[in-house]
């Protein structure tokens, strides 16, 4: 069980979803010293939470100062925009925001909602692997536009904070999806196809860290990821065909023996990789905030 | 400075090119209490080497025990070839091993060569970064063919154990370097790749653990890992272009919006790994021996 310290002010949170992240995100507001009412659609989990400590109760989450709603894309909103949630502020966790975002306005704009991506996860599910210190050196995305509620905003920013972010990142949905269809979706892929080769059969032994870190999420559930990808589609196709044209050029300079191609080719990419980090992938139309 | 402890006899031992490997070796070397000799061309690194005890002395490697020349590939064979070995048992760890082997066969037959790659590695270089228990956790792969000298043979693979490896694989050079394009090669080619995309700009907080790991290796020094992929450029070129192919099927099911098609590729990558997983990814012409 977490533990607990007191916060400026205690606040009742729901989570809906007691999975890897919802877990995560509940033991992480109790760490803080907040009041965490949970829900969840399979009885076992919900238990595993309650007797684990992961959440100090379960019931109506439609009724709390703020709730997150940690399920896939399509489920969240649904089970947002299924419910009256009086003043509750509505958070959802999905790793694409446009999609969520566009529907929850549409459908229901009475709604005090706030688009929230927590950069952190596990390449195991489920609430037994969730954790209070997951977040810790991780950043949250915040994503807004015209019709955001201000207050709900300021609720949210200052959840991120109790639950021990490491960084704040503000920007629209749709600079979201772009970012994240290249430093996740992609990543996702990648791992997922590079097992997909004969020689990965008794390859034990030639496995050092660089095999370890290109396979460790191949195996992710196929249907949330399926999900992801389709809707962020636009932007994570455009990634995988760039992907796949500059491993391209890499195999026609071994193709032709051209040396000095095929360093040309790695140079740039090293050299692309060190301005990147020089001015810590810093863009334009993104706030980012160091909390600690 | 490394701890030492006794052998069961003190051997004394050549190191050729203190770079992180060559330093590596040494420092573990001489933590099992072997007597290390060290040389390098520049002389600040043997200095370095000299200074902070990763070798006991500078000097003539070609009248050891056994010499470890730990060079890129063509310097390798340079060197070994050049030089009069007298009795010592001379080893390569280059991340090829059939272009050494067959090299120094058909120069230098006299020579009892040994082949070896360690499997391990960072992704920074220099004798600056060596550390003794770099190889702790690490396969050692031996190569050897009907030519391979039993005795010679046996001494490394005795200083293997001594090293502190924790697994010895035995196969033959073709076997390794397949192997090796699959799970080290393509790696670092598909790091490098990765980072070329217009998207690495900006995107600080929306880098989890998924990026990191695929980028860790982006960076590496093009002039080595060219002249590694260029002599493996069969084998690589194969496990890049199986790469595009694969994710040129995810590209098209996303174009296509085809879900279920998505699904079906995405869960082959997760059964091809994990049945790789159970079957500890044995293979057959391989023999592995756990060490610890």
């Amino acid at each position: 069980m977490a533990t607990q310290r007191l916060p400026e002010q205690q606040l009742k949170i729901g989570v809906a979803g007691l999975g890897l992240i919802g877990g995560s995100l509940a033991l992480a507001l109790r760490r803080a010293g907040h009041k965490v009412t949970g829900c969840n659609r399979s009885r076992a989990a919900a238990e595993y939470a309650l007797v684990n400590g992961v959440i100090d109760e379960e019931g109506d989450v439609t009724r709390c100062d703020a709730t997150f709603v940690a399920l896939p894309p399509a489920a969240t909103v649904d089970f947002i925009c299924s419910r009256d949630w009086g003043d509750t502020v509505v958070a959802d966790i999905c790793g694409v925001k446009g999609y969520v975002e566009e529907r929850v306005r549409a459908l229901r704009p009475d709604i005090k909602f706030v688009g929230t991506h927590p950069m952190a996860g596990k390449e195991v599910s489920g609430v037994q692997n969730a954790c209070a210190d997951l977040f810790d050196n991780a950043s949250m995305v915040l994503t807004r536009n015209i019709y955001t509620d201000e207050r709900a905003y300021g609720l949210i920013k200052r959840l991120v904070k109790d639950m021990g972010f490491k960084r704040l990142v503000e920007c629209s949905a749709q600079v979201h999806d772009k970012k994240i269809a290249y430093t996740s979706q992609l990543a996702h892929v990648v791992s997922n196809c590079y097992v997909k080769d004969g020689e990965i059969e008794g390859c034990l032994g030639f496995t050092g860290g660089s095999f370890q870190d290109m396979t460790r999420i191949a195996g992710v559930d196929e249907e949330l990821w399926a999900e992801l990808y389709l809707i962020n589609g636009q932007n994570l196709i455009k990634n995988i065909d760039n992907l796949v044209a500059r491993l391209s050029e890499v195999s026609s300079a071994l193709s032709a023996g051209d040396k000095a191609a095929l360093v040309s080719l790695l140079k740039a990419g090293r050299e692309q990789f060190a301005a990147g980090k020089n001015n810590s992938f810093q863009g334009r139309d993104i706030t980012t905030t160091l909390l600690k």
